[in-house]
């Protein structure tokens, strides 16, 4: 099967991922940071060193910022429900996927005010909107890096020293980019940094992760066991354990670890460029397709390698059933991001969207686009 | 190294886990119930069986009020905090893990009311203290199934019974039992099922579970995508999707799926008695051994296989050291479980904690307690 639904989960991971996760399994898989014999210290050995690898990655000065979730989705919550409290207001933007979009309504419902500014057809937001939302009652912005729809790459480093200038909290939604796009929360005043481990970090799912900034006191949110202050009924409040209750993905967070490794070996640049590369490949060949309508930047000028089409006069599931057929798997419908379909007007049918990753090839692409014309002419 | 440590995290897995997982990261692990692939599907398909098998488990009828969590600590979060409401009542035990006191304790300082049981020295609720317990606003009554300390398994069917004739809603923690005591949520009129999926269910970390009996609202929890209305930022309102936001892990629940038909091709009934037979031969053991203090029963009736201790004269944290010096792993100290130690007197240093699991053999525990004689004598 060519796989194209990198956005949703990467597929393959590096071999490294494989062989680290079935030997954590076989060998270490004890519970991290509670008993005290070898197994349970190399469970801990291998996570404090994961938190070490990302914290290199992001540019972040304490590995204990960073703590340990199941996914992106968990780690936004985290952070969203946990800065954020009635009669504040929050600005975000109606490119978000349902990840924020879903914890920010609930948190309309509770008496928060939330001001979703707009972007343009290309999913870029216009900064003077972002300026002129902020209010006296403002608390954060929170922003998606990368469009899971359009692949449009938000300028976080500015979005970042807005933030800053207005005394706001910055949360980043790294989900598409995180692995992909060099990310260093200092440069960019990044106060909460949401990633998931199963996408651009090549990490297994079941991992992910929130960087919190030193002073960012966000609420509890899961309380139970964490093998520290452990004949306390009080949770503890400090990092990473007041977010690590029970026991963490040993298996999962040492696949990560081999994940962020490799993505460190072959160098964060050198995946753009390749990404870019197939990337600018296939908008290219969609573009001498006259059926065929991209969504989104035409170019690969911040735009990451997640690309929307339509086929004139064929519908995007049955496009997905077809290419399925095929051996060729993309993802169609909403992509959990409900807004961004009313501005770029598909909202009634959604999009096809394929997802591009590093062990992508422009042969995939090749057959894919050959596949697409086939489609195209017997449908 | 001789792994005593099955209370934490079972070790080692059945082969068909590590086979399974594998086969899915390298095979099948994209997003399950979003894109429509074979991937996909296979992905998706995976994740129902293990419903199914789960249900079948603990003669759950509908699959799909069984929620996929990344632990039970998770699980019983989402139970605890959904349920229970300022001005509410709740019962619990003071056996409890802390995956529920704090919890409780979280709920306490928001305006709950929380009473929480004596036990007796072995662990047991006394049924009579619960009945009078029971006031106008009680809502709901937790408990552990079997104690992670001393072992003790409560008659869950008896409390399930006051529970029910009482209008309360029953909610159990199963983190020591599922997997290792039949566990029937009909029979034992259960409301709340809390389950790890690493620990007796023979899974890995990263997995767990929440059953939901149906007409048991509950709070959402964790907002996000859920690849179901997808067009919609209301979090659907419907089991399974309520509560799984974010893609789930796939090779987890893979390798769960195969631990718990392992089991079910055993038979519960078998794993059971041979860790009761391991626990009853431990035990002989101990009590030849003047030097050393047995928590809880002395025999294995109602009692599964984890058994505290502690040597004459020798700090527990020190035993767990030369142990491990000894290549075996066991836990030391409070085991998160803060309020049993007060009873059992062990409330300044903890115990040591052995705890059996299905692959223990009875040479596991020769050695260990030729090693325990070793450590006592030059010591």
């Amino acid at each position: 099967m060519i796989y194209l639904d990198n956005a949703a989960t990467s597929f393959p991971k590096p071999n490294e991922v494989y062989d680290e996760i079935l030997n954590c399994m076989k060998n270490y898989a004890a519970n991290p940071g509670r008993s005290s014999h070898d197994m349970s210290i190399q469970a801990s050995l291998k996570i404090a060193e994961t938190r070490q690898e990302l914290s290199s990655l992001f540019n972040i000065d304490n590995p204990f910022d960073v703590i340990f979730t199941c996914n992106a989705t968990e780690s936004l919550n985290i952070g969203i429900k946990g800065i954020i409290k009635k009669g504040d207001h929050v600005i975000s933007t109606e490119i978000e996927h349902n990840s924020v979009l879903r914890p920010l309504n609930y948190l309309k419902n509770q008496g928060v005010e939330v001001t979703l500014i707009k972007v343009d057809e290309y999913g870029f937001i216009d900064r003077k909107e972002l300026k002129n939302s902020i209010k006296i009652n403002t608390k954060a912005i929170i922003i998606n890096h990368a469009s899971n729809v359009l692949g449009t790459i938000q300028n976080i480093e500015e979005i970042g020293l807005i933030a800053k200038k207005n005394g706001l909290i910055f949360m980043v939604d790294a989900s598409q980019s995180a692995g992909i796009i060099p990310i260093d929360v200092d440069k960019d005043n990044i106060d909460l940094l949401a990633f998931p481990g199963h996408k651009g970090l090549l990490g297994p799912q079941g991992t992910g992760g929130l960087f919190i900034r030193d002073g960012v006191n966000l609420d509890n949110f899961i309380d139970g066991g964490t093998g520290s202050n452990s004949s306390s009924m009080e949770q503890p409040d400090f990092l990473p354990d007041k977010f690590e209750s029970g026991t963490l993905n040993t298996p999962g967070i040492a696949g990560l670890n081999e994940g962020i490794k490799f993505i460190r070996r072959i160098g964060i640049e050198n995946i753009y460029k390749h990404e870019e590369h197939l990337t600018e490949y296939l908008l290219s060949e969609l573009k001498k397709l006259s059926f065929i309508k991209i969504y989104g930047l035409n170019s690969t000028e911040n735009r990451c390698a997640v690309v929307s089409i339509n086929i004139d006069g064929i519908d995007s599931t049955k496009v997905g059933y077809l290419l399925n057929k095929n051996d060729i798997a993309i993802r169609t419908g909403y992509h959990c991001a409900p807004l961004i379909h009313n501005v770029i007007g598909t909202e009634k049918y959604g999009t096809v969207r394929i997802s591009l990753g590093y062990f992508n090839t422009t042969k995939d692409i090749e057959t894919f686009i050959s596949v697409i014309k086939d489609i195209y002419n017997n449908n």
